[in-house]
């Protein structure tokens, strides 16, 4: 890779050559991928990238950490539409707003391009197999990504697992390996099979080219508006690695030129599990929170990527931002019955907290801001039934219907 | 609309100028629109198509009845991916497979593309509301599409009707009306309504245009395949109004010279109800049936849009084919393993029956195909536990695991 220079400890500076088996560093810190900038200003160019046919995150291979020969995994990841919203804009008080809806991936959420990368990278190491412990979206969308690419996956998922996403995970093939234990049982189970037989490892935890597959959000926000960056990016923030990747896809830009200047991010967690957040807001060591919120992609309590994610939130001059469960799930009728557009619980959590510094008026009636979704809602369709209540019930008859309506106070135009 | 000359009757024959509120003929028939190829191919070409940004069902203006002013809907609908399947089409001993995955729409089903159209039709119709009685697809991709567009919803559902899909309605902002009684009650109350508010309708039973929205499908498919056309496109149906849409929108194609042979339809019908492919196996008029599968979205016992369906089968040279719920399931399982597409048991009907006239030996082993997955598979996962059966459940110990894998004969490479 002629373009990327090395993997650089974010703790201690330690660098290692970009192998495809790339783990943290001996410090026990996470890796950044440190790319040759000079080298890709050299053939990368806007106009060059507009006249590419190819819509997914491959567009943007000269700014992803894989080999010419790679080829491009099977499904049809990223690329997922930025629609602009302009009467939420209007209901929140801001001057532009977009929704960038990253539920409309193959397997419905944003960490599909985490797990194209992980299979991308794990064909350059020759790996046939390759596993995670996961019972959420990392897990599927591994799954699924491995599946069209000819791989096998070995998945293991605590025996609490909802049988609807292990249902899923079997139907794309995956080995799903249950295991009688709290999920750092299964976790120790998963590491010891990895290390056993040698297994390409699928954890955002330990392997840096995830959120190198990640940033290509935030790629695609900056090409699809023009390059024209908006004030803020809202994007929910669990683990760390997903707001690491979309600060890092920003940074890319702004050091190639595409860009000329970078946004803040609105970091948005639940009130019930925030540890990054509070570690902001206090300016010191984030420490692990107990998870309590119905959104459970976000519910991470000890992140494993606390140190990327502090540190682009914190040079971004970002804002920080926690929301109740109550807040997240009038966020997704919000996002729903103006934008047309269905996120789960964690994924309108952006949407949530961006909400609620409006109300604050914390972001000026000027501001211009994309919130991200990073998943549909589709995959947790009991949250969204309690969230929105019981239908009209009426017998079907006109009279009846006229009733309801004016006890609902529904006036038809 | 120079485009369009108007809309014919199927069934009579009598010419309809091409309003926006157009319904059925007064003799009850459905009505074709029906176009000036002659103008169109003046001033459509495919070098023109390639240079087209639009990549939504709105790049094919030129062959969709909309006036030149109707603005493109919100949402991002249509331009799925067209996935070539080689380890698929091995499987099944034929030459070449693609998968058409249009679960990867804004609400997860190929219906978005009529919902999109009856959204662009009640604008120009002046509307401000439209309506419908439906409690599947048909409702959901109606209440997202409109929401995205600013238009209200009312949904007349019947009180059976799944909560999670009436939880996707009210979070897209939609009204809805849970009637006490059977789905003709519903229908009969919902009719009433519109009648007395002059709602727009979307309904496929009476609303032509539908049909040309979800023909964009078709003319996709020979898009993403540069215009050389498979032997064969196998699709599920239940009402008729898919097959009959993207039979249209290959003729249209046809019609202005940009491919220059037709496929013959592969008709997959759930055996449990297949009153359609039961009517071209004899020969003979269709009849209502029961509606006996797990395939909900095309459990259709008595077909609105059976006139237009049976004559695309008929008109194709093509083929019917009928499959248990057992071999939806399978198929289920085959496409999410082998492709990394996740499909609904509607979704999937079409692949299974391809499958099935495969081991049949009805297929040829140099044909080409390609099978459309109308519906994701998260719509309906209850279904997909069903299938999946369970995971291998064992406590969080390397020599369990090893006793596992010799139990299930995984052999570990």
């Amino acid at each position: 890779m002629k373009h990327v220079i090395c993997g650089k400890c974010v703790v201690c500076g330690k660098e290692y050559a970009a192998t495809p088996n790339l783990t943290n560093c001996e410090c026990g810190g996470i890796l950044d991928i440190i790319y040759d900038y000079a080298y890709i200003k050299q053939n990368f160019t806007k106009e060059a990238l507009a006249a590419r046919a190819e819509h997914s995150m491959w567009r943007y291979r000269e700014l992803l950490p894989v080999e010419e020969s790679t080829p491009n995994t099977p499904l049809r990841v990223g690329w997922s539409p930025l629609y602009e919203a302009p009467a939420l804009a209007q209901k929140l008080g801001i001057a532009k707003l977009w929704v960038k809806d990253d539920g409309q991936n193959p397997t419905a959420s944003l960490k599909d391009r985490a797990s194209a990368m992980a299979v991308a990278k794990a064909q350059e190491a020759g790996a046939k197999v390759i596993a995670c412990s996961s019972t959420g979206n990392a897990a599927s969308s591994l799954a699924g990504n491995a599946a069209a690419a000819g791989l096998k996956t070995y998945i293991f998922v605590p025996s609490r697992a909802p049988k609807g996403k292990v249902a899923q995970l079997m139907t794309f093939g995956a080995t799903v390996v249950s295991v009688q234990g709290s999920y750092e049982d299964t976790f120790e189970l998963s590491k010891a099979a990895i290390d056993r037989w040698g297994w390409y490892n699928r954890n955002a935890a330990i392997n840096p080219y995830l959120s190198e597959g990640k940033k290509t959000v935030g790629l695609e926000i900056a090409e699809q508006l023009g390059w024209k960056m908006p004030d803020y990016i809202a994007i929910s923030v669990g683990d760390g690695c997903t707001i690491a990747g979309l600060w890092k896809g920003l940074k890319d830009l702004y050091a190639i030129g595409f860009i000329d200047r970078l946004p803040r991010l609105i970091s948005a967690q639940a009130a019930g599990c925030c540890p990054l957040n509070r570690a902001i807001a206090d300016n010191a060591q984030w420490y692990p929170m107990e998870e309590n919120t119905i959104a459970d992609s976000i519910a991470v309590g000890v992140p494993r990527n606390a140190d990327k994610a502090l540190m682009a939130i914190r040079e971004s001059g970002g804002v920080v931002v926690n929301v109740t469960d109550e807040e997240i799930m009038a966020a997704q009728k919000l996002l729903g019955s103006t934008c047309g557009v269905f996120g789960e619980p964690a994924g309108v959590t952006g949407a949530a907290g961006l909400k609620k510094l409006c109300e604050q008026g914390m972001i000026s009636a000027d501001a211009t801001v994309v919130s991200v979704v990073t998943g549909n809602g589709l995959k947790d369709v009991a949250n969204a039934i309690k969230a929105c209540g019981d239908p009209i019930s009426i017998p079907s008859d006109m009279e009846a219907l006229l009733s309801a309506f004016a006890e609902n106070n529904i006036i038809i135009d």
